[in-house]
């Protein structure tokens, strides 16, 4: 596995491109399109909210149909969702818009939003945007950078990789990404829209299993302010181009796959976590030796998910009883006297926590390490094997900036 | 009943004081002891976390068994949690100082810390200042509202209350309580110490199921920062002073007393919320015509936990896809399509919501609902006749800047 150029347009046969439709944001691109120009098999995952915005419900229903895909429809600035009737419509109009340039299905077209909710669509707006968007579309880097910067909201900068793989027949699949995400962002799913593009001739039932499975251990893992959105959308278009022979079973060219497809994921949520609304750094904890992953898991999560531990790690303050603290409530088990904690960053380490206690190390080494633009707390547990990771970000006064008047 | 003064020294035979130890805090009183002339019964509740601070550890022992108490003694600045061993050293010497002075045992002793977690308490400041505090007790309001304030920490005032009830029999039983808490709060229980004193005579079963069950709808009602705390405590101490027949049975005595606890539980709960660190005004949420309780208690909790809609609250945002959006993520099955949401604020109503979708309201309206100190989401669920109310606080710059070094 490598890594390549060209984001979402890497693999054979897919196009994407990006346009300025005045949905609600002005002066910038607004509206992306991901095309195939071959059918595509899909598999993905969605929002556990109770509360679905109008393009979640759209999708959800394709992606678990035998219908074939040909393009993604994506707009940021208005999310479609507390919008009733009226918003499934709008779904309904922009796949009629999309499938009738290529003379194919209304479910040949995904749709996804991300912006404020409550607020309706214009649908004039979205149906002229994807014609202009059809006519654009390339199968270039730029056309790829550019539908990454235009799916954004609050995100500081556009998040897409691609990789390629070499398969036991000798053929080389390409897998390629994007994704936005920077608030609303908590596990199952964190709130995000993500689209992944490859060329691989794969079984669409391996398809979702891989893509649940790395979710699992990617995308819901991360957290930004313990929000999970009503939009969260995970997705992945395979168009057969490459024409490998066929992964039907989880043999060798499935792991294989399986590896790029949980590299640019874990990519992407990393990305996404270290530009949480507001952060200055990224923050990851690492729980090590825990008595099975389960509890590894919900201790990770709960210590990135605090506020408590986000702001002391804005402060570079390492206030160590908090991430004990975080443990302690994750509602996992365990004794806390075995506990270690450790900090890591910049290449260097320093033991903070010894049995559960102060381990007696220099608070001048620790607010250094502290101050890195990426910090690693490792809870070792000593109650067995089982570890986990999770992400997410410091929490600053600009998140608090951010969103009490993001509608304005 | 009828509010009284005198906080915890307003029941019959109780005393208060507070003193100047210079355990943390320079500058300020930071111990407090309760005391009764009298043997107490005792019941309460403690922090759920799996890392308890040694004095938890210490008074779940003593109020889950028959022992009689007859002080208790608080510090404030440094929590003694994450301490080991030495930390229950601390709280068997700080027993052993405050008992040997009424010639009682150490297990008549509560003892109850509040601060940073992880530093040790110098045993010697907190031994002579359970002699301070033995000289110093009177009942007098004063002293209570000493006490009150030499327990707090980042609160920005201190919080005490009393009641009077009129049992059947004639007789007065009275109820004082003062806690401290406005970070690190979050149900099971809210990052809090409480103490309540009563000069009731009731039986100690009946005494941990009122308390109990009183709990779970005011303090467990709560929220801050989702951050549920070492150290959490809310115990009372009965020391049957008032010579009321024994409220033995669950009767209208029971009911009496109950309401009265209930009545300074809510108030002192309340009084946290609004005072949550950074808070500028207190944010409620009711949930009305939910499915059952449980459910009703998730979705307000949920709503009032989120730091999208608390960020939403403190920038007057009617951002009222955020409220949808907790109450999607809470946990409790509804239908969206039915939900209708009402801003109360200042004595006035506003629509917001209607069926899931904006209800067409003037966006002016709601910036000057919201910019009370006070402000209420009511959301109708139109599923059956449950509901819950939870209480927490807006997300301000403030708490961002008290977190972010909190130790220094």
């Amino acid at each position: 596995m490598k890594e390549i150029q060209g984001g979402i347009t890497a693999p054979e046969g897919f196009y994407a491109a990006s346009h300025a439709a005045g949905i609600k944001y002005k002066g910038r691109e607004d509206m992306a399109l991901i095309y195939s120009d071959t059918d595509c098999i899909t598999a993905g995952t969605f929002t556990t909210n109770v509360v679905k915005a109008a393009p979640v419900l759209w999708d959800s229903d394709i992606v678990h149909s035998d219908a074939k895909v040909r393009a993604v429809v994506i707009n940021s600035g208005i999310a479609n969702a507390a919008t009733g009737k009226p918003g499934m419509d709008i779904c309904e109009k922009t796949a009629q818009a999309m499938s009738s340039l290529y003379g194919g299905n209304r479910d040949s077209v995904l749709v996804a939003s991300t912006g404020v909710i409550g607020m309706q669509i214009d649908a004039d707006k979205i149906c002229a945007g994807c014609k202009e968007l059809f006519e654009k579309k390339a199968d270039t880097p730029g056309a790829a950078t550019a539908a990454a910067k235009a799916i954004m909201t609050t995100d500081t900068h556009k998040k897409e990789i691609a990789v390629e793989v070499e398969l036991t027949d000798g053929k080389v699949i390409r897998i390629g990404a994007m994704t936005k995400g920077s608030g609303m962002i908590h596990p199952n799913m964190c709130t995000m829209l993500g689209f992944v593009t490859t060329d691989a001739v794969i079984d669409k039932k391996l398809l979702q299993k891989a893509i649940s499975a790395i979710v699992d251990d990617t995308f819901n893992m991360i957290t930004v302010d313990g929000d999970t959105s009503t939009n969260d959308t995970y997705v992945i278009l395979a168009n057969g181009r490459a024409g490998n022979t066929l992964i039907g079973d989880e043999g060798e060219d499935y792991r294989r796959f399986y590896e790029g497809l949980l590299h640019v994921s874990e990519y992407l949520a990393i990305q996404m976590a270290g530009d949480g609304e507001g952060a200055t750094k990224l923050f990851e904890c690492h729980v090590k030796e825990a008595q099975n992953v389960a509890d590894a898991k919900k201790m990770a999560k709960s210590v990135v998910g605090s506020a408590l531990c986000k702001a002391a790690i804005f402060g570079n303050d390492s206030n160590f009883g908090r991430f004990l603290c975080a443990l302690g409530y994750s509602g996992a088990d365990f004794d806390p006297a075995k506990v270690d904690i450790w900090y890591e960053a910049a290449g260097k380490k320093l033991k903070i926590v010894e049995n559960g206690m102060d381990a007696g190390y220099s608070e001048d080494e620790a607010t250094e390490l502290l101050k890195s633009e990426a910090v690693t707390v490792v809870a070792v547990m000593h109650a067995g094997s089982a570890e986990a990771r999770a992400w997410g970000c410091d929490l600053s006064y600009d998140y608090v900036k951010i969103n009490a008047d993001y509608r304005s």
